[in-house]
Parts: structure tokens; C-alpha cells; sequence
């Protein structure tokens, strides 16, 4: 279910799939998704066409290895959960493409489960409630 | 109102304004959005500077002709408009761009009246409340 | 913390540089963001490979200068910041850029403190109440 979406700056296809994999790995391992649930979008941006801008808030030095990271998913995983997955993809950024920690940027955004459709025109989760925990009954 | 994003792998624009269609006419169709409320990015990547994953959760067969489709509006559309929703894009993606429903991917977030400018600097919605059959007073 | 993605038809470095500052000036003058609280994504689409659709509701006559911005903030501003947030956008867009108003559509997102990591792996605002007047504390 999580939906991913990253956003580099310059980076090739090789950089992309490996900051899409520490993503997803981080995904499964912190809030137990689905190793096959993966839906990733990974975009590089050339710096004309598409222009990546930064600051430094709140007192994080980036440069232009800065990526954005960006997953929808359903409410319902805990502030400590949350905190491992930031932690996590942090780690696997670095072991994975050699991105550093102060330039991986994440942020989540939550709907529920009827705002999903995976395929054949059908709501799959409707209905499903999700568990404190994370998984899926 | 609705803000829709589409995103697929090697589509030329004749695809993506097929596919843009079919989620346009799906939204008129099934929760009543004006005809002329579309505002809609599509975006081809070409599988280097834009790359698409993905996993075949919960037991969807999916290949490279799968679309993302990400849909923003106001909060207030019954669960049964969302799965008519959800059908008709399947159906009209099929019919307008011959993309099989098991390649149709669609996520919907919400947020409120107050968080729409429409142009003009000016927020459109605010004060207006939403009746739930989706209709705007 | 405001995150901003701007979509627009064939604009130039320029032309984004330009939007993507007014849309910050314009977080910063009306809701107290941070100068250098500036993550922004901003993409020129080309007509073929990135298409734009749109219509004229609710009766505003938009042309291919139309811009999409999209922040993700979170939760806590009031409307009436959201509406002068509105007003400086299309103020600054044109002072700018000279995008005139009615082709300046913006949408808000929001979510919790929980839901952003800056960098370091670490959730920075977690724990951080947000204060109605958008100050933190």
C-alpha cells in the first residue's frame, strides 16, 4: 500500500533504484509491509526542466545529494514506528547508495483504507481495519 | 476541485490524455465534479530519469503498462461513490486507452474546502460545506 | 517544514526559480515559515512527455501559463492565513514572474509533526505542538 515517491537531483537510474530499495526495505522491516507491496515513483531532476531548491532547516547542512522521499499510507502506524522507518531508511540510504543522513528528507502523508484501489477497479482494503501495530488483519 | 496526477511508464501523450480522460469522465460520472473542474499532470517516464516499481500485492498481476493514478479533493465522498469511482476509471482506462484494469493503480487523499485556490488568490470553497452525496451547496 | 511542488508548461529555469520564490516569500511573509525552511520540487513539462489539462472552473480563464502548486503543511494554520497565503501567492507570481492570478491554482495538504524528517533519520518536530498562530513553540 505505501505509495513512494523520490525526488533527486541529477542522479542516475542505478542511484534511483537503490534509494527506491532503502525505502522499501525500511518499509517492510519497521512496519511490516509486504515485501511485494511496492509502488514507487523515483524521479531525477536535471536542474533546468525540473529544479530541486533547499535551505538549510532546522540547522541540517545538504548539498545536491539531497533527496526527497515522499509515502502515502494508511493511518494507523504508531510515532514510534514512524521514527524507526525515518531511522531505517536513513541507514539504508547511506548503505545502499552512499546518500548521507542529513540529505534524506521524508515526509508522510495518511488516508484510509477505502482511498485505495490496486487494481481491477476495486477497493480492496474497504472494510479492513488496520491494527495499532501495523498489521493487517 | 479534484487535482489528479498520472503517472506511467513510456506513454506518449496520445496514452496519457487517453488515460487522463477516462479518470476525468470516471469523476464526473460517479461524484458529480463539474465538466469543466479538471485540472490534471501526466507524466511519461522513460524508465532511466523517471523509473516505476512495483510488486504484484495483494495477488495483482501487473507489467510496465501500469498506471499510477493519484486523486486530491475535498473530504466528504461516501465510500460506495469511491467504489464506483474506482470501477469506472478500470472501465474507461480499458475502453480509451486499452490499459487492463489489473494495471490501474489509484490512491485518493483528501483535504478541505479551505485548502483550494482556484486562481485569483482567492480561497473559492471556503465557507461552503459539503453535502454528502458529493454535491456543493 | 512546508514542502512545495510546482507544475507548470513549458517554463524555463527562470520562469520556476522565479514561481518557486514567490511561493516561499509568500510562506514566509503570511505564516511565519522560516527563511531557510524551503524544500521545494519544480518541474517544466513539455506538452508530450508531461501534459497539463485543465479547465475554466469555476469560471477562472486559465491559459498554458497555468501553474499547479501543491504544499504540504502541518495542520494548524487558520483560514484566514490560508486566504492571505492565497492573495501573496498570486501577488508575488505576478510581481515575479508575471504569471497573472487567475492562472495561479493552489492546494494544501496537511499533515501531523510526526510525519517529517528532515534529515539525520530523526523526526525533528515530533513531541512539537503547533501553535494556532503558526509559531512554534
Amino acid at each position: 500500500m505505501p505509495f513512494v515517491r523520490i525526488d533527486a537531483l541529477r542522479a542516475d537510474g542505478r542511484r534511483l533504484e537503490a534509494l527506491g530499495q532503502a525505502v522499501h526495505d525500511a518499509l517492510v522491516e519497521t512496519i511490516g509491509i509486504p515485501y511485494n507491496d511496492l509502488f514507487q515513483v523515483l524521479t531525477s531532476h536535471d536542474g533546468t526542466q525540473g529544479v530541486v531548491r533547499y535551505g538549510d532547516y532546522p540547522g541540517v547542512r545538504r548539498d545536491d545529494d539531497l533527496v526527497f522521499v515522499s509515502i502515502t499510507m494508511r493511518s494507523g502506524r504508531t510515532a514510534d514506528q514512524k521514527r524507526a522507518l525515518y531511522r531505517r531508511i536513513a541507514d539504508l540510504a547511506l548503505g545502499y547508495a552512499g546518500t548521507e543522513p542529513r540529505n534524506v528528507f521524508v515526509r508522510i502523508t495518511e488516508n484510509e483504507s477505502i482511498d485505495w484501489s490496486f487494481g481491477d477497479g476495486v477497493a480492496q482494503y474497504a472494510g479492513l481495519e488496520q491494527q495499532p501495530n501495523g498489521e493487517r488483519r
